[in-house]
């Protein structure tokens, strides 16, 4: 047995691998990720069961990072730290995101953020139907929101097409740092109003 | 002049060629258009100025499936009716979605879109700051649900870990054709309820 040449492989490494290549190409490919890791494509079949796995594997370090506030306060509290925390993480890896939503849920972190909205909710009487329509629509508006955090500040381009009222309208947001955080606080008050009681 | 004996190349050809590339693999380069295409890459800068021009032809084609509605009716339904064909346009394109908010939208029909809805907004009276945050609203809603309506029928894998409150919940959507498409209507609904009248 040979001393080797590159560090052990082990998922962790593969799924950093992995997010590097998301992050550089928007996806990874099975051939990609074993040459970035020079190892042969047979080798990751030692550790991950395929590509499927590998997405959990990114999903669960996204997740890893989502903060869980105490579960006791009032719902729309704890549902609005949770929306704040899950965006903050996925804003960290916005062409991550299609990726996530194209294969089902299965890591532990996530499936523990999903139990405490499910129970947050459920306390709060809301039924199972409304439950996982709310759990969607959070999914949705964060998610979309994290990508919008991800942009550039100035998110419309000049163009001689903009209409007065649309030009009147970008000119408060334009250039300003904390539009996307502000365009989101705006947003999840919009949707608690909206979602009322139960 | 030889005949040319691959079809000419168009921006027309070059947005399409990228597209596949988008939807094959989340992303594209510059060298692996032009390989796709059989050409340099300084033959495609015969006809692009580069990526952030590809990327605003990309846009154009999602946008251009968008249908703008007339303008005249109640401004919910108005803002309905273009949610509803923008998320329906992106739902074809998932992989498109994080290039889209990587880069200023200056595309023809999206700023036609983006007019519409600040004309929209304008006439039923809300500020140009609060037009400003329902579009990016409705924005961040739309992409999110649009990744969404691609996702797997069931977006929630089964795992020892869920909860009894998140099995209940997921236990009334999961394996339902339709699930994404009610899971938008209901955050359409509580959207619009939430930004309530100016």
């Amino acid at each position: 047995m040979g001393r080797p040449s590159v560090p052990i492989l082990s998922t962790d490494r593969i799924a950093r691998a992995a997010m590097d290549l998301v992050t550089a190409t928007g996806g990874f490919t099975i051939p990609d990720l074993a040459r970035k890791l020079k190892v042969s494509p047979s080798s990751l079949y030692n550790h991950v069961t395929g590509r499927e796995q590998i997405v959990e594997l990114l999903r669960e370090i996204a997740m890893s990072e989502v903060e869980l506030p105490e579960l006791d306060g009032p719902w729309a509290e704890v549902v609005a730290a949770i929306m704040r925390s899950y965006r903050r993480s996925y804003a960290r890896y916005p062409r991550l995101i299609p990726l996530m939503t194209a294969y089902p849920v299965s890591s532990p972190h996530a499936v523990e953020m999903y139990n405490a909205l499910a129970l947050t909710l459920t306390r709060a009487s809301f039924g199972p139907d409304e439950t996982l329509h709310i759990i969607t629509l959070i999914d949705n508006f964060v998610l979309g929101s994290a990508l919008d955090a991800a942009a550039p500040e100035t998110p419309w381009g000049s163009s001689p097409d903009v209409a007065p009222e649309f030009a009147a309208a970008l000119a408060t947001g334009d250039h300003r740092p904390g539009r996307a955080d502000e365009a989101f606080e705006f947003g999840l008050t919009v949707l608690l109003r909206g979602i009322g009681g139960p």
